[in-house]
């Protein structure tokens, strides 16, 4: 089975919105088995409508329009598709009431329009909407001859997602062939896409009935598997099996098997090692620190640290030698070395980062170009620096700095015994 | 003139990835006084294919493909064009010599599979693709009797782009009626949706003549404003007009009327002023500071500052009393003030910014609860406190925050005069 997502609306049309809905959706139906082959986004335009439904029906077997349910003469989505099937629309007498009662509670007055959102398509059941006032619609139909299915949803993300969830997934769930559902996902950072294509490419490929998909973000790259089997252990084992030998291929840059991000991965391996972790930032400026502590709890293993942006700043909060800096300039390894070395100093943590580089796009030079950053892990006991040679404008430099950070804080750790000290030796 | 945007591709057909080509497409397009009415996403099937570019051809004017013209055999979006128009294709031998030669000149061993990207659909014009090796394609047809235009673009979103401007919108511009796009945005901070809507509806409203679009991003309202006219001096006139009147209703909130970013405006304002700044940030972790720093040149106003996680790094770094944080607790009024006062103190910056407060989704009581931030801005002469009562999440709660340090800075750095010292009174 097949399914389109039509979304409703003319703020979708422009430069500004998108529909995001449909992810959701999508995610939602390939657990179901169901493949998104088409998705059409339209304004709302009755003719426009009427069509785009009837194009739906003909090429998937399940449509799932999302927006224009609302009271608004523009909102068209009931009566589009009641056209598009040839069927009549009944006011439901219980939907208005629950309309007045909802306004009458707010104390405003409730004009005739809003009433329409009270208009069910024949045949139609009526999906309770706990989250708002128009209710969603599901249809069971022949069309052209064909059995189809479609559900009329409400635009807002919230409302929509438990509708959805509570209402339709269960329906879809009954009329969808049975087959069950296992996904796996695999992350790695700070390699590129068309390397990891090329050594995990002959490995999924055996694999037919697992469908991987590559997602390239900045700095990470993930690798999803989904396999849908007469039963969950053969479809889990089938996952299980693909993840694991990608794993092994690509395990010098695997962070995460279960999906956890590069910040919980590391927050998770210093509360394992009871270490606590403090940064001295410059041209990430706080980049490092607000991914961090993005994490719920992640106060019990990050101290906190400085954005040491000017150079007075990191001799006051870092103790970097003024001198040092004279001699060797603000991005340089020592610096680097002396920031990570007096942040863990400073803050009494158990270890520390140092950044320093040239984010541009201005305060690159021949020596020291745009790009170049200098990243140290300090333990004490020994202190790792590592130069970097980015590409691209800041942001994206500003990110690889923090996610280079995070993936050698994440190897070190890695190594580290459970006896408390990081051991910073290279494997 | 209306147009449609099909991009073909099944991976923008998973959860985890979306079309974004339209995005910019659109933009460009409007500049044109052109409409997108449709979207449509789908996969690289080929009967998919053909009958999705026939819908298109009936109800659009203008038909934009995206991908689908790679070197794989999944690659169809050429021959599916052809096909629906009825027409063949041609190799074109130009093409097929410049890949041999870019195949040769990195010494990879060209395949005849590659040779099918200079497929050439009978009537189109080649569109030279600078940065990649698949051209894009122009027709001009009549399809059932009406004239349409159609363009085959490459998926990469850096190909597109160049194409798109290079060649694509000369040739739309020499057949859409010629108009002039007049342009402008409004942005204001902090102010419910519903509320900037129902106070600038009557004015845009009486503006028929503006299409104007309300974006709401989190902590963050936009107005934007677009208007056709057969003279640019008419059109950059009315877009004045109302976004003059708007931003008068909304002057309260309203941070730019040019686009500029909040944190542009604070950094702009503090160099007018002559002042440098520091930051001194326990819930929000860093994210003030990264927001700050990813201003290109911001080092001129920006000093740096501490993320005071952990109360031992208030007291080390900014100098917050241990009985104040005894007494009072680390979210209160009296730490956010020594935060802001101890963070200018030790960086020697003109103002200082302190943040405080409870993140979630953890930590939070009945006395101080999930989302109770306190906010100070100090100057040296004064400090000024603001108690916020932020809903939602802990990403919510921490971008809140951040947009409300930089409104207090905005609206103070606003009131102070040219003297060089910041005003600390209300308006």
């Amino acid at each position: 089975m097949i399914a389109e997502i039509i979304a409703v609306g003319s703020e979708m049309l422009t430069p500004y919105r998108q529909d995001t809905n449909s992810l959701a959706m999508t995610a939602e139906l390939n657990r179901l088995g169901v493949a998104v082959a088409f998705k059409t986004i339209l304004g709302d335009d009755f003719t426009q409508l009427v069509d785009a439904v009837r194009i739906a029906l003909r090429r998937a077997d399940i449509v799932l329009l999302s927006g224009g349910l609302g009271p608004t003469e523009d909102d068209l989505t009931r009566e589009a598709v009641a056209a598009a099937l040839g069927r009549g629309m009944a006011r439901d007498q219980a939907v208005v009431e629950s309309l007045k009662e909802r306004f009458n509670r707010r104390g405003i007055q409730i004009r005739e329009i809003n009433f329409k959102q009270g208009d069910v398509i024949d045949g139609a059941e009526l999906l309770p909407n706990a989250n708002g006032t128009a209710p969603g619609q599901w249809i069971a139909a022949a069309y052209e001859g064909a059995p189809r299915y479609l559900a009329l949803l409400p635009g807002p993300p919230k409302e929509l997602t438990a509708l959805f969830a509570e209402q339709v997934r269960p329906r879809l769930a009954a009329v969808v062939p049975q087959q069950y559902i296992a996904t796996a996902q695999l992350r790695m950072a700070v390699v590129p896409e068309s390397e990891v294509d090329a050594r995990t490419a002959p490995i999924y490929q055996a694999y037919p009935d697992v469908s991987t998909t590559i997602l390239s973000t900045i700095g990470e790259i993930q690798l999803h598997f989904l396999c849908a089997k007469p039963s969950l252990a053969e479809a889990e084992a089938r996952v299980a099996n693909v993840l694991r030998r990608c794993a092994d291929e690509m395990r010098e840059v695997v962070f995460s098997r279960d999906g956890s991000s590069p910040e919980q991965v590391v927050l998770r391996l210093l509360e394992a090692r009871g270490l606590t972790l403090a940064t001295a930032e410059s041209c990430t400026g706080g980049l490092l620190a607000q991914r961090l502590t993005s994490v719920p709890g992640s106060s019990k293993a990050f101290a906190g640290g400085a954005v040491v942006y000017s150079n007075s700043l990191k001799i006051a909060f870092a103790d970097v030698p003024q001198q040092m800096l004279e001699q060797h300039g603000a991005v340089s390894e020592p610096v680097a070395h002396a920031l990570a070395e007096g942040i863990r100093h400073r803050t009494g943590a158990g270890v520390g980062v140092g950044i320093t580089g040239v984010a541009g796009p201005d305060g690159g030079s021949a020596a020291k170009p745009v790009g170049l950053v200098y990243l140290a892990v300090s333990s004490g006991t020994r202190t790792e620096v590592r130069e970097l040679r980015l590409m691209g404008d800041r942001e994206r430099v500003r990110w690889f700095s923090s996610q280079h950070a995070l993936m050698l804080l994440y190897s070190l750790l890695q190594q580290a015994g459970q006896a408390g000290a990081v051991t910073l030796d290279q494997p």
